[in-house]
């Protein structure tokens, strides 16, 4: 297995940051191809996901419709950092996802990029990319 | 690894496939004993999810509390295709299962299946199966 | 591939289990210095997710977010078991975690924990680890 570590710098609260080329990079340092690519976010009010990256406001309305379905503020959270939503998001997004390598290449829809969740930014992030063959 | 490509099609907008037996049969082909099968979703508004088989309620129910948490229609969406929601609920389902397999077998519960989620069908859609020893 | 068994007592209706302890030691048995670790719940309203363990109240208040986004009372389920938001919160979580091995070590953040999801006990459970090398 090859495993990487790379830096990810979100610049606000709530974002989804396309980490796709790096990841890609990643995979062919590794020179498998074939396999699985593992993205890891070692994060607790942060996750990962795959969505669409050709029309930006698709990122904009999965942040808002997340936001509303768990709002910031709710007189039911106890957590005193006041960042509770943003660890039930991460939740709901996940740690991690994983894409099948074919020919060398992660086997994306057209439309498909990996998107780094900043819920609780701006900070500097961690994500490990993990390529097993 | 052993990877190969389903054909799925919806017949409607929002839709639970279950797939588990085309799963099944993929594992057999690979002749793996133990390891992991890992079904991914090459598209942004459908997703894939293990759940209940046995009582087709539940399949019901999941469509409705995901619609309910997150709406077809919201003031605040601004992507002009007009299916957000689809998008947001196919990060939440997520693009990925993975299940062990032991003595041959995914090592399912008993009523569990993989289902695949149609959020904006019907269309033709496809899903990818890599069986890792 | 190594492959265990954990058994896993709920004592409340909801409630987040860490688990982490034991996933590590299978991590330990198994002599992997690097891979990956998959965490696979086989029910279908329970599941599994990476949170905070080190204030309680995120556990606390990521149930209560997920209790407010999906409601155990709804007029529209018709399952007559009752328990369809537990099948809902357990595909909002997903039914595996997939984490990389670093020098031995599943490569956690500072606050990171394995938390196995009860959304209906309390009920005996069963969790099964995968170390892929």
């Amino acid at each position: 297995m090859h495993t990487e570590q790379l830096d990810v710098r979100s610049t606000s609260h709530s974002e989804l940051i396309d980490i796709t080329d790096r990841v890609e990079q990643v995979l062919r340092k590794s020179k498998a191809t074939s396999g699985l690519v593992h993205v890891f976010v070692p994060h607790t009010t942060a996750g990962v996901t795959i969505n669409e990256n050709a029309d930006p406001s698709v990122v904009h309305d999965v942040l808002a419709a997340l936001e509303q379905a768990v709002p910031w503020r709710q007189g039911f959270y106890q957590h005193d950092e006041g960042n509770s939503a943003a660890h039930v998001k991460a939740s709901m997004m996940g740690s991690s996802v994983t894409i099948p390598v074919v020919a060398g290449r992660m086997a994306f829809g057209t439309w498909q990029a990996i998107y780094f969740c900043e819920f609780d930014g701006p900070r500097t992030r961690r994500v490990i990319v993990t390529v097993a063959q």
